[in-house]
């Protein structure tokens, strides 16, 4: 199995992706690509929050003219995400795309694939061969080795034309099949890999399946670049993918917020003060554990590791750092202490 | 490693946990447990969506006491959260509670540990050991190795008195501090083991590092009863622990949401559709997969597992069944005929 350190180097308009223990964040727009006014202040809200590297999807001619207006606005590399279109390959190069998702084989005229994948050399643009487990090719039974295979008919008509920019992914909207299938593709093949699991559903499903899945392949050292999907903004996308990725060891500027769960021990109302640290950590960039814990005996102590903290009485609260009580607040002072703290840090 | 059907069978008012390929959910109430109507009003909630024992915290002898009545209500065992009363579990036990959590080495008096032991031996009321990360015996430094010595520390004091109804938890507010503990402990001991990250956080935190690190060791064959901790209403608990079970093939019936993350090829207002069916499907008890799709060329054959789905267009959408299209419907009509057909199967 070849873990990420060992992977295949791409180069996307200057973002490395592979043979690093780096796993770079992506997302994905919603807007028009044509609103070229929509899409770049999308994107500008999703750089703000972490994302590296964005793709946006290219339905039609006025979507690939729109590339090169927006590169003008934006900071971050960005993706073209065709179909079935060589020509709305050929113009989203010619109008400075970063990388472009195609899988080749779908394209029926060779000489058209042929002058892409040439064009994409030409200008140092990798591909993404992007297979999903609910749309392979009619040949093939649904499997995580039919995914594999699948893979390998697009890949050899890259290598053919010998083009090995390549990254890959294999999504599927079940996490034990997405498991099965990245790990089959990191025992197979030397490019970099793409992580996601596909169609994951709301704000909640996807964490779950993308946690479990995603989470699973990235301990085990799979994975160059993540794409958290979720029916929802995509800056929680990219929220979620730093939460992630900082859970398994993976990235270190992002708050840590550890709360209890509650029980009859409580004594103070501390779930909205919880919701609304919560909302403050998001704008934070800093690699700092937060803990909110109910009750004052155990408080402290169960949340030694956090660097600041508060542990409710009836009226008042502990604040602590580093499970060392510093002094006794006011209930009505939580939040607003916890902000400074947390500010001062 | 010893998995879930090899552990000890333990059995709490009936309910069997351990030895067998089946992982009982559990959670706790945050009402004071002297209230009793607040109390089993809360636990009849769980009930309905799934929660298979129920674990309350006592704090004095009027929560002691208000096990029994409590226990007239509801259809579930409960479990008597005590930390370090041994006459509270003495009181805990003679009132009917099918499961103490207790830790014996916490309790001075040896006299006292051998009457809570021998008087929970005589009724069949198992202990559950609970050792956390951040709560170790000062003799500790803390690490995955010191909570498994902790644990046999607490073991020893049990086994000495013939008493082998044990359940044991090793949580830590670090999902993987959390992965290395319980794997250690299925290499150590034979008992059933009670899953959990501590402290997990916010809902979206919680579910976050519970699928990172649960899902691991579900998936790895370790662990016999699961409880998600949440700071937020405890239903929340036995939904996100239904739903990681669901997708780690351990629990069928749930139904299953399947939602494509939007993007440009977008042409109706899908997310309220999303969330509407997502909240309805909550309510609903069946092995289901319903899949809602952005599109219209790739939804149906994207989603072709799903036993229903739908996927828009303009002002209409396609009404699937596993992934064969069925009939056109209004856009208007989507929540009512999805509701529709998900009653209907």
């Amino acid at each position: 199995m070849l873990r990420r350190e060992n992977t295949r180097e791409i180069t996307v308009g200057g973002l490395k992706i592979g043979h690093q223990d780096k796993v770079v964040i992506q997302s994905m727009t919603n807007t028009k690509t044509k609103d070229v006014k929509a899409t770049v202040a999308q994107i500008k809200k999703l750089e703000e929050v972490g994302c590296e590297l964005i793709r946006v999807a290219v339905l039609d001619e006025d979507d690939a003219y729109a590339i090169s207006e927006i590169k003008k606005e934006i900071g971050i590399p960005i993706v073209a995400d065709i179909h079935f279109n060589a020509d709305f390959a050929i113009k989203c190069i010619q109008n400075g795309v970063d990388k472009i998702r195609l899988n080749p084989g779908n394209i029926e005229d060779e000489a058209k694939i042929k002058e892409v994948v040439l064009l994409a050399k030409s200008r140092n643009v990798p591909i993404r061969i992007g297979i999903n487990a609910g749309s392979l090719n009619k040949k093939y039974e649904r499997s995580e080795v039919s995914m594999i295979e699948s893979a390998k008919d697009h890949i050899r008509i890259l290598e053919a034309l010998d083009f090995h920019d390549i990254c890959l992914s294999f999504k599927s909207s079940d996490p034990l099949e997405t498991i099965r299938a990245y790990r089959l593709a990191a025992d197979t093949f030397e490019y970099p890999l793409h992580l996601g699991v596909t169609e994951a559903g709301t704000l909640i499903d996807s964490t779950l399946k993308s946690s479990l899945a995603l989470g699973n392949l990235l301990l085990e050292g799979i994975g160059d670049t993540i794409r958290i999907s979720i029916s929802d903004d995509p800056v929680k996308e990219v929220i979620i993918a730093k939460k992630l990725l900082k859970a398994c060891g993976l990235y270190k500027a992002v708050p840590n917020l550890i709360a209890c769960p509650t029980c009859g021990r409580i004594q103070y109302d501390m779930l909205p003060i919880v919701k609304e640290i919560e909302e403050y950590l998001y704008t934070v960039d800093k690699d700092i554990e937060v803990a909110i814990m109910g009750c004052a005996v155990n408080g402290p102590g169960e949340a030694r590791g956090a660097d600041i903290g508060i542990a409710g009485m009836k009226d008042s609260a502990l604040l602590f750092k580093k499970g060392q009580i510093i002094k006794t607040i006011a209930a009505k002072d939580i939040v607003k202490t916890l902000k400074e703290e947390i500010d001062k840090f």
